[in-house]
Formats: structure tokens, sequence, C-alpha cells
């Protein structure tokens, strides 16, 4: 294990723009050590006056939609005009498949060459919830080191999208053209969601079909309930691979931002989302206390082999669990 | 509230496959209230002795698939063969959307009607986690019933297909005809949870482009991992609208109930989803006597309203709600 510097280090590193120390202080919120947890905590709270005055920004679209490229656009884009930009990503990383990014982030190669931007994809082999936390924290160092513009990379499908959503001020879908119809389905789950859609790849011969499908996809928005936000979805081609459409991508932003913090929904979304955030580490804490009680952790292999077997229902083995970590509990406080 | 019968009426009711009895049985599994999980959890493990003999098949895609006319033509081939069939549903019922299925089910008027056919939409308005507990609880009441094929149905995107996936022995994606390979994205990441696909509404002039569809999924199938069942994924066409391909889907569930069952592949998948099981209620039991305890519930409007203000970190805010808790659980051990 890396040795770990004083609180002080990290914090006057990461208010100083210090990328290492950023680095460095990010790796402890994503570790599971519990005084690294403790470090972490105490850092958080050491920079948090410096974070918040930016804007979230989720990114998502299925694999294939050019994510990455986009990202490497936008981010040069955003960098050109002197802001400083963070890059984080998101990994559900599935059973199946393992969810490998670092491979996609290398070949956001001028982006992360840039000194206004930092790239960082989350660790790997997190639970889904673990990812989000880090990711959160994550943001906030960002933030602290004076990064003010946040972009969040959805991998993968499903899951992931609600829980960027969840962390960020403005959500952005990215789109292809040349899907029909019989995705209207998936579309609006996900539309419901998103205060922007971009329809990318609208370069050369795609140029065309991708301005039908911006046509297709505005119909398809108006049909969908008033937002919360006040700000209407709008739905722009770009192309992630010309540069084309970053500005008014950009101006979006600016526009949702303004309009969101006149009508209190950017303040308010920020506040239930820092709700949403205790309750989920509640919930983790809880958890964490639970499988590394030491008569839990005893027990397990047994009431695992008779749930197996049959010889227990999940139910009451769940039970007779929860009954012996209050046992544990008790008789700790006693001795 | 409705007046609760003994344990002997609801256990003796279901084995007798009486449909009213396990209603109510079912109704009694999705209660919140202490007592009614306790009087769950009895019957539970009164019948379960009679369940698990069956065939647990989970069915998902995009909305507008036809999954309601599909469940409709598959389960009425299958009572034609005799099989006693349950239908569920997952229903994640989106925050923003509501999600009702109640309407879908209505649909199903056919099969409902069906002496041999038990349906059962799930309760909305409770957790995601909350309905796949309901669901593998209603499964196993189904099993003790006698209902011999269980179709669990996935409501809405993303999260739900994962769940069902977890719960059930065959996983069944339906897919329309003429989705382009710009989806390739999303359909790999559905494709590698499935055992089977069957292209929809291979019916009238979609019949030909249908046909295309089976031989583009086959080739995107042949480039998957090779499956952890040991069954190799087919695509088929089928019309749920005119009941065609139903008695190959059926032939090919039996074939994978064969291989699986004759390479082990059946039971250590059963053996570990009721390993999930265990652990998400120890978890949910975790989180449900945090929520309810006194001392949690009096400080946390206080608490949520200081996250609000920012006067407070969610992280710290966490550590002090679960310092409360514990010294609340010390002052109840000595009182």
């Amino acid at each position: 294990m890396r040795e770990r510097l004083s609180v002080e280090s990290y914090v006057t590193g990461i208010l100083a723009g210090d990328r290492i120390m950023l680095s460095r202080a990010i790796t402890i919120t994503e570790s599971r050590l519990p005084e690294d947890k403790i470090l972490a905590q105490t850092i958080l709270q050491n920079v948090i006056p410096k974070t918040g005055h930016t804007i979230r920004i989720g990114i998502t679209g299925i694999p294939g939609v050019g994510k990455s490229t986009f990202i490497e656009a936008f981010g040069q884009y955003l960098t050109s005009l002197g802001r400083r930009v963070a890059v984080l990503a998101i990994d559900p990383s599935s059973k199946k498949s393992g969810g490998s990014i670092l491979g996609d982030k290398t070949r956001m190669e001028k982006l992360s060459n840039h000194s206004l931007a930092f790239i960082r994809p989350s660790a790997t082999g997190l639970s889904l919830g673990g990812v989000t936390r880090n990711t959160r924290e994550t943001m906030l160092l960002c933030e602290a080191a004076g990064y003010e513009i946040i972009l969040v990379e959805t991998v993968g499908v499903g899951q992931s999208e609600t829980l960027v959503k969840g962390i960020t001020d403005f959500f952005l879908l990215l789109m292809l053209a040349g899907a029909g119809d019989e995705l209207q389905g998936i579309k609006k789950g996900i539309m419901e969601m998103v205060d922007a859609i971009a329809v990318n790849k609208a370069d050369g011969t795609n140029e065309n079909a991708a301005g039908q499908a911006v046509s297709e996809y505005q119909n398809a928005v108006h049909l969908l309930p008033a937002t919360e936000s006040g700000y209407n979805v709008r739905v722009i081609p770009c192309s992630a691979l010309e540069g084309k459409g970053m500005d008014t991508i950009w101006q979006m932003v600016e526009e949702y931002v303004v309009v969101t913090k006149s009508n209190g929904f950017f303040t308010k979304n920020r506040q239930l989302q820092n709700i949403d955030w205790m309750h989920d580490t509640v919930r983790q804490t809880l958890e964490d206390q639970f499988y590394k009680n030491t008569a839990v952790k005893e027990l397990m292999p047994d009431i695992e082999k008779a749930v197996r077997k049959g010889e227990k229902l999940p139910g009451q083995a769940a039970n007779d669990l929860i009954a012996l970590y209050m046992k544990s509990q008790i008789s700790s406080l006693k001795s």
C-alpha cells in the first residue's frame, strides 16, 4: 500500500490545483480501508467550501455513438474558451464483460494532454453503488482543484444512466441517425431523463440523415411531459469528429444554467441529490459494518452452504445472520 | 386492513391450488407490516418442499415489441398442452412515468380466464429491490400451488432485465425486425444475458424483414463469448399475433432444461440465485431496521435540512445518523 500524506498536504495540493495530489486524493476515496475512508472524509470536509460553483454534465448514449470522441471534441472546445474541464466515467463493470474503460480514456489523447483538462476513469471492480459514491467524491475533489466543468460519462447501458442523472446538473443524450420507430420505446425511457439530445456523426454523407433524425427526435420530445427543470429539451446535430456543434451544445448548457438558477430548480436538484447521497452512504455503511463483523464472517460459509443445499430458505438464512449480528453487537458492548 | 387467516388455511389452500388463497398469500408477502412478514415467511417455509420443480422463464424486450401479446399467445400454447402457467411482472415503476402494468395485464384476457393460468401483476410503488424480493416469493407460492411454468415479464427498460435474469432459469429476449446496426451496442449488453431471441411480429408484410433480422441476430450471437450454461443461444422468428413459433420456443426451453440439468448449470444457477436472495434480504432488513428506528426517525428531518442547506456533507450526516442509531440500540439494550 502506498504511503499516505498528511491531510494538509492533500488539501493544500488540491486547492493549488496540483494534479498529482488530486489523483492521489481520488485514489484514497476509492480505497475500501477504514482509515482511508476517514482520511477521504476529512480531506473532503476541508475542501468542500471550494466546491459546487460548477456545472456537472452527464453524457450518455449507446456504445458506438462516439462518446469518447465527443468528450474529446467538447472538452477541447471548452478548454479553448479557457475553461478547466474534468472528465469522469461511471463504469457499471457488468458481471459478464468486465467493462474496461481505460482503453477508451487513452483515446482522448489531445484532451488528456491539455493543461486545463483532467481525465479520471473510475476504478473498475467496484459495485455500482460504490462507483457512484466515488464519482461524487471525485467530482468534488476536482471542483476543489479548480475544474469548473465536470463531464461524467456513462459507460455501458441500463443502470448507469439513472446513476449519472442522479449526480449531474445537465444530462446530454448522444444519438445517431437512422434509428427507426421501433426504438421509440427505449428512447422514451431515457428521453424523459435528458436535458438535451445531440445527434452525433452529422458529417459527410450522413449529414442529411442526421438532420432528419433531429426533426424526428424533436417531434418525439414534444410528446413528452413538461420538464421539471423548466428548460425545454432541445435536439441538435453535431459532429464530434469535425468538432461541429460544440459551441451550440455549450450555449444550451449555459442557457440551462441561467433558466434553472433563476427558477430555483438548479439548487433544489443539487439539494435533493445530496439527500440521496446521504441515504446511499447510510445503506452502504450499514452493509459494510454487517459484512465485516467477525461473527457474521465466521458463520457465512456454513450458512451459504445450507442455502445452496436448500436446507435453509434465503429469508431464514438472512434472519439467522441478522440475529447473530445483533447478538455479537450486544456482547461487544458488554465486554 | 384485511383480516388474516391461520398459517394452515393459507398453506392448505395454496397446496390445493386454491387461487384465492394463493392471491391472498401473495398480498401478505407484499405487505410491509412486520407481522405480515413473519406470516409470509412461515407460509413459505411450509410450502417450500413443493416448490422448485418448475421452469422459470424471464421475458424481456423494449416497449412495443409485444410482450403482453406474446405472453398471452405463449401462455395459451402452454395451457393447450395441459401445463399450468403463472405470469408475474416486475415493474421498476420509474420515478417519472410511474409505470402502470395493470392496464397491460387486463389485455391478457383469454389467458387470465383460463383455468390452468394465473396472472399476477407486481405491486407498484415498491422499491426495485422490494419488487424482486416479492417476485421471488410470489414465484415460490405459485409453484407450491401447482404452476409448473412461471413467466416473469420485465416492464420498462434498464435495471429490470438484470433483476429478472437473476431470478429465472431461462431468459428470452423479444426483438423486432428493422433495427439497424447502430443498435448492436444496446443489443450486446442484453444479448449477453439471454438464452434465446425471438423476433416477434413475423407476420404479414413483415415476414421477410423478420427473417432477415433473424439472420442478422444469429450472426451477432455468434460473436458473443460462449455461454456459461453450455446451451447455445438460438434466434427464431415468431408471431404472437398469429400464435406462430410458440411450439419452437417451448421446444428450445425444454432443450435448455435438458442440457443445463445434465451439465449441472441449472442447479448451480438456482443455488447462486438463492445466495443472492439471502444477501438482498440481509441488506433490506438492515435498512428497514435503521429507518424504522425511533431516534433515527426523529433526527431525520433536521439532518436532511442541514444537508439541504449545505451545512453538513452527506457523508458526515450519514455518519451522524449511524452513530445515533448505534447509541439508541445500546440504550434499548440497557433498559
